[in-house]
Order: structure tokens, then sequence, then C-alpha cells
């Protein structure tokens, strides 16, 4: 990989690297090297959630631990790390082995995010806290002035028992349909009915209560295409 | 609760609180007051996790991210916490509900287990990131300097494997012999059986593989008596 091409990275990132090490260990899967971003994103995973925790507890003064702890985990999953690992075109400046790179690697989102939290730690190692609170945040800002305290922390279950409600309508009713698979490997199916859909809606899950979780959000999907 | 009994704690806790009512906070059970120190312990807690995080990544080069979390997990778990509680002798200075201090709430490990990560929190708010790593620091100084790089992070059945390879013996054999329980509540037993013990050792586990570590974690303490 040429230096000009992490010049490129480390102006969508907003942090120039003095020690480009650092900054190649960070898009180094261990495919490529044994010296690689694993140890790294350890430390960067770790300074992502407190600095996101952060965030959350002086934005929302109002909401308890619980709250605080559930929109945490949607911020700083693989999901959203994916997507901010896509905005940097962070698999352009992977290094992945000749097999991973074969079975299309440089698109996987757990390895781009795993380079985001990478990022995270080779910026705090070189700059320490403050600098990298920083750049976490800006990275951050719009999924931070984007959360709705008064919805986004709320399951996917409280969310559609509200809008019934508003709505003088019956609570939903949830029934176990179905468990299938071994035991610790199970799926469990539930059925979510409700009186604004002629039709119940299954989902299946980990836990019977993932699987509940499932149907009340594909339920309020489906309430959302009937509006 | 006197501030005289305040000032007592800083001098244990090696922090002197210009906002007693952080400090406060941060020792109230959500028993006392609806101001407790919930939210605060969020925080510290993601904190205490980059605080130890860095600390081991330091301190331990030459070992994977696998292993730096395993030690982590040890590090900041309650049972840790808890110690360092009792040290702090933060048991007087708990805010309690009546029905909670009945029931020997001052006491409860996780209760005060979940002060000591409030206190980080409630430096960190107070005096930012630097004062609160030091202090967390100094805190786990005697547990992060008695780490022992070279088994502290290795897991029971990699170290009983060792052992036997060091003394020229065949690898232990484990056994599944049981599983009792209804699904998700399975308790496992495995046998496990080496050529040093006349008898195999049993123990049970949540899971094969937790059974497993049970098993050879107590073949370990079986040799160390045969010794």
């Amino acid at each position: 990989m040429s230096l000009a091409s992490l010049d490129q990275l480390c102006q969508k990132i907003g942090y120039e690297f003095k020690d480009t090490s650092l900054l190649t260990m960070a898009v180094t899967h261990r495919s490529f090297s044994a010296d690689n971003n694993e140890r790294i994103e350890f430390l960067g995973d770790s300074l992502l959630n407190m600095i996101i925790a952060e965030a959350l507890y002086r934005r929302f003064p109002g909401i308890d631990e619980g709250d605080l702890s559930r929109i945490r985990s949607v911020l700083v999953s693989g999901k959203t790390l994916a997507t901010i690992a896509l905005e940097f075109d962070l698999g352009r400046y992977l290094r992945l082995g000749a097999g991973e790179k074969n079975s299309g690697g440089q698109r996987r989102a757990s390895t781009l995010a795993d380079v985001v939290e990478a990022l995270i730690g080779a910026i705090y190692l070189e700059s320490g806290f403050d600098v990298c609170r920083e750049r976490v945040l800006a990275w951050f800002a719009p999924r931070l002035s984007a959360l709705n305290p008064e919805s986004s922390h709320k399951d996917a279950k409280t969310r559609l028992q509200e809008l019934l409600q508003a709505r003088k309508q019956p609570l939903p009713n949830y029934q176990l349909i179905e468990t299938a698979g071994a035991d610790h490997q199970q799926t469990f199916v539930v059925a979510c009915s409700v009186s604004l859909l002629t039709s119940s809606v299954s989902a299946s899950g980990s836990s019977r209560r993932k699987a509940e979780q499932a149907a009340a959000e594909q339920v309020l999907l489906a309430l959302k295409e009937v509006e």
C-alpha cells in the first residue's frame, strides 16, 4: 500500500497519524500478518464503549442506566461500525491475506468494524484521551444527534404497546408456536397478533424473549405499511 | 451521614472530592433515593474496563486479545471490585433504604462493587480522565503487579495439558457423563481422567465446555495434593 493512500485515509477519518506504523497496524487483518490489529482493536473497543457511555450520560440526564446501556449497544454495534467504515471507504485500505481477499474480506462487516475500533485505539496511543474522544464524537455526531430520547431506547415490544395504547387498541398477543433445534442452539418462533392487522406476524430468535421482540418489530413495520 | 465520615472515605480512596454531592451520589443505593448511583456506575464501569484494558495492553505486549480480555474479566469482576470495596470499608458509607439495610445490603458484594464503579465515574466527572486513570491504577496496582503473564491468562484445560506434556504424560481424557435439567437450564457433568491419578475427577457446568474447564481445574488441584 502506498503512503499516498494512507494519507487519503487520514483525511477521511480527520486525523493525521505521525506514526504511520500505528495506522498500518490498525488496517492489518490477522490473515495478512502476525502484526495485526487484534490487540489494538481490544483497546479501541473499550475506548469506544467509554466515550459513547459518557456522551449518552451527559446527553440524557433523565434516563436510567438500563436505557443508556441499550442505546449504547446500538451505537457501538458491529452494524453501526461497519456503516462508519463504509463512510471512510475502509475496505480500500485493508491489508488482507490472499484467502480473505478472494473471499471478499474487504466487504465483511465484522472485519470493517474491527478496523474502526483499531483506529480508535491507534489514535489514543498516539495522541491520548482528549484527541481520541474528540475524533470518536465527530464520527458519531450525526448518530448521536439523531437519537430521540423518547423512543430510541425503547425496545420493540414497548414501542408496539405504546402505539396500540395511543390508538385505543387492545394489547398485542404473543404466542410461542414452535421451538426447534438441539439444546443450547434452539430457535423459538413467536407469533404476534394485533387488532389492526388481519393476520398474525411470526418471527424467530434464539430465546423466547428475542423472538417476541423480533415479532413486535415486524408488526411495527407492517403497521407502518398499512398507514 | 456526617461530613466527617465522607472525609474518611476520601482518605481511604486517595481522592478528595471538591463536589461532595458527587461522592454522596456514588454511595447512594437505589433503595435509598431516586438520586442514586446507577447512572454514574454505568459510566464508571466503562471507564474501569478501558483503564484496565490499556494497562494490560501495555503490560503484556506479547499476548493476544483473547487473553487480554480473559485477564481483564477477572480484574473487573464483581468479586475483585467487592474486595476493593472491603479494603475501603465502603459498607460503612453506603446509603441504603431501610429494607436493604435490614437484609444486610451493606455487605452485599454486588452493591459494594457498584459503589466502586460509581466512585470511578464520579472522579472522572469531577477531575477528568488522567486523574481518574491514576486513581484506578493505584487501586489496582497490587493486582496488576501480581499478574503472571505466563499462567494467569491460561484456562484450566490449557494449563493441565501443558503440565502433562511437561511430565511426558498422555493428554487428559474428557468424557461427558451426564446432562440434566430442562432446556436452557441444563447441567453438564464431565469426567476428566489423567494417567497421574488413579480415578477420574468429575465436575459440572452450564455448558459442556464449562464442565470440562471445571473438571480440569479439579484435576490440577488434585495433582497439587499428590505432589
